[in-house]
């Protein structure tokens, strides 16, 4: 038999039959096939509560991927499909592991892997711990290959529960062993913020309090909570977008440069922004951030029901669907810029997108003809488009003392539509090579859930009595202009990126 | 009668048989015409050797402007004949003179002019000198209105004829009244590289020898001498195009920002800069400048003859048709960055760029993956196309640790084709409204010369025996590319603007 690839390894799912596993790990397990990027030495174990047999699990994963752009379709299914395997899993059950560890073993065997393990959490992280601390009693994290735990969000509920997750999971595993998983940084454009400031001679002397005036980040949504209400009633928008993906686009535009692109010192300056992030005490949570909750609401004639009104939903429900914030980050290259960010349920549309918004020319020698210049903006496209924008100024055309406003476009999905991934592909890959450096430090997960504890304890003691406050199709409530205005700015609008 | 406007005037126009006239000032002032820039009190008056019927005249006015782009056309083209008067004319006698003034009394009364005059020098410059002073002597310009004066290059052939020159129009016309034409300051791109500069907050701060390597100029053409050959034997490409056109670019790109937009500070900052161009002393001369002539050459499967072998030119003519150089500012913002220029004729493409290359990043993170990281370009579209071109480096959609690089466009002629008007429409709207901005002032062509004038007289001392030195087709001689690169540098090739 040939050396095994390094990435060969036996990748088990917990959560075989959930939701995430279908949409999301399926297709991109079946795009990295394709692309040549996994070899024919890896196996998929799907375990689960549910009784499958291989075939019906071999069927769920052909439907999941029935869709994925893929050459050579129907070869590659049924071969995919071979390396797939279900076992039905009671996570309390030694048995269970014991069953498990047995089919790992012979698959080692079948697919020439060297004992290399895969841990994928894709279900209720309540479970999280007690999986670790079975896998380790029976045995399961014994063999000579390498083991990885990829844990999927929630990290927790505050720090003191993501602290006792992580305690559990240290015991077992060791940090570097530890993929959290936050899926923002597997995009391509929220990875290619790293690129845009260390690449370019352009940006980098103007990246700091000295030339750009504020940072805007959007990260919109048009549906409701859907069918996870109750899911949704726990969490609220802060905990499910800001305390991960939001302070995690906030850190990668302002850390410094790091000395080398290796993960750990890339994680390092990171997790250096989220210690100088200006803590929010209690007292204060209102002067920086603001909460939305989505009311009724006619979106292109269609009447959408209020968050109260939605199943599962207490219909006095104090849960935020929006949350608006003003981050100041204390450190010589930041002091008085604001970071704006804003995300929520049931806005105008789906888009997330950061704005570089640069201060005004020290002297405008165009004002009597065209009054205020517009700032230059530079527009970062993460989703649905993918790209840059730059708006600055030009001559107009027919006076050359007055400017009118112009756009430098690059548009990543049109250049390079057919091979971008999307970014559980990408994640999963770099679980297979054994790089971390898009995942989250334990670090990163402490300091971030202990800057957000403050507001989710001050919100969940007082109850906002403009509930619900913004119609749905609306970006947000009024408070969140007004914290922008205070200051002198506003929200930019967000044009798409042609 | 209304009030008439600022603008009404006679436009005398001084070799109105010309190519000049019919090529630029009759289409440029229908185009004027038709957008209402120009209202019914003007009138034109043709003067030239030729014996011409206004009749005459008039249709060879409408032959000229029957292919431009004007709403309206029939109605439009009849008036604005209307306006078109023609007078045979001997610069040398005073009779012509005594008739001129004649009619273009007349025609005040008839149009509703209050004695303003534009007198247009579109003719051999040889005479220039002589109609300014007959002009005086014969009481043209003696009237009410303001008189102005515009001057077509070449202003003289070196700084002592330029002197000359200039000594005799300014007998009779004060500074303010020349309007000396360098027909690239009309040009749109030309005129936003302030706007660029001045109404960014993300050029300005990086302008400068801290952050830009060096910037290059190019403007080439693909024909050759045509039937010009007797002029271009005198001229050549030193006095043809750097003096003028290409130092006003220069100046454009390297001034100061200015106190305010008015004339005499614009101009003024201009001036700084050639004041700051290092001198060439005569025996430095090709460690600055290189000379090209084309040889014959096959392009697109066409033989096209040497320069040589052109009508009019010597068989061994050492005039050249290519000058490549290396500028020196000394001064506190450019010293240490070479301005390289280069124009042609039989070059690869009709084209005129501005590429501004910034200095590398201090620390290249990518080195592992990528190599050397291309450097920032921005590159400003002067013509055919208008518009910016912004080379920057992103991630590579395949690897976060490796760069690709991008472009961000932007298309003047895209977003304004409609009303973008030309070179030669904006400056003659500009003498008409007295803004002398776009027109070089005295110092200007003085000290162009005297930069120039070393240069010249050294070629002309030197035969250059590598002549013909470039082949038709290509971007000049070999000597050219030498240049930047002993410097460690070398010409950015040109791709269009899409």
């Amino acid at each position: 038999m040939n050396q095994p690839s390094k990435k060969a390894s036996v990748i088990v799912i917990f959560g075989a039959t959930g939701d995430l596993a279908k949409r999301k790990l399926f297709p991109s397990l079946y795009n990295l096939y394709c692309k040549g990027e996994l070899e024919e030495d890896f196996a998929v174990v799907g375990v689960a509560r549910r009784k499958l047999s291989n075939e019906e699990f071999r069927s769920r994963v052909h439907d999941a991927v029935i869709d994925t752009a893929c050459m050579d379709k129907d070869d590659k299914h049924k071969q995919f499909s071979d390396h797939f395997f279900y076992q039905p899993f009671d996570v309390t059950k030694s048995e269970s592991y014991q069953d498990l560890k047995a089919l790992t073993e012979s698959l080692d065997t079948e697919f020439n892997i060297p004992g290399n393990r895969i841990f994928y959490m894709a279900m209720a992280p309540e479970f999280f711990g007690t999986i670790a601390l079975n896998l380790d009693a029976e045995g399961l994290i014994e063999g000579d290959g390498w083991n990885r735990l990829v844990i999927e969000k929630p990290f927790g509920h505050n720090f003191s529960s993501a602290q006792k997750l992580n305690d559990e999971i240290r015991q077992v595993f060791s940090e570097d062993e530890i993929y959290r998983i936050d899926h923002y940084l597997g995009k391509e454009m929220v990875q290619n913020i790293e690129a845009i400031r260390f690449a370019n001679a352009l940006f980098e002397p103007l990246w700091n309090n000295r030339y750009i005036s504020n940072i805007q980040i959007t990260s919109s949504e048009t549906v409701g909570v859907e069918n996870r209400g109750g899911y949704y009633e726990k969490s609220g928008a802060l905990r499910d977008m800001v305390q991960n993906h939001m302070l995690q686009m906030v850190s990668l535009l302002a850390m410094e440069p790091p000395a080398s692109l290796s993960t750990e010192e890339i994680r390092s300056e990171k997790v250096k922004v989220l210690r100088a992030l200006r803590a929010v005490i209690p007292e204060e949570v209102s002067k920086y951030f603001v909460r939305g909750q989505y009311d009724a609401g006619e979106v292109n004639g269609t009447h959408l029901q209020g968050y109260r009104e939605e199943e599962n939903v207490d219909e006095a429900s104090n849960t935020e669907t929006f949350v608006g914030a003003k981050l100041m980050i204390d450190n010589f290259r930041w002091a008085g810029v604001p970071f704006y960010i804003r995300t929520g349920k049931r806005m105008t549309s789906k888009s997330t997108k950061i704005v570089i918004e640069f201060k005004d020319m020290p002297m405008n020698l165009y004002k009597e003809q065209s009054g205020k210049l517009g700032p230059n903006l530079l527009v970062i496209h993460i989703q649905p488009e993918e790209g840059m924008t730059l708006h600055l100024n030009a001559k107009d055309t027919g006076d050359m003392r007055k400017t009118t406003p112009i756009q430098l476009n690059f548009n990543n999905k049109q250049e390079n539509y057919i091979n971008s991934p999307e970014a559980y592909e990408r994640l999963l890959h770099d679980v297979m090579r054994g790089d971390a450096t898009n995942f989250t430090r334990w670090d990163e997960v402490a300091l971030s859930w202990k800057f957000i504890d403050p507001i989710s304890i001050a919100w969940a003691n007082e109850k906002e009595p403009t509930f619900p406050n913004y119609a749905s199709g609306l970006m947000g409530p009024q408070a969140s202009d007004d914290l922008l205005e205070k200051d002198g700015f506003h929200w930019w609008p967000l044009p798409e990126n042609k």
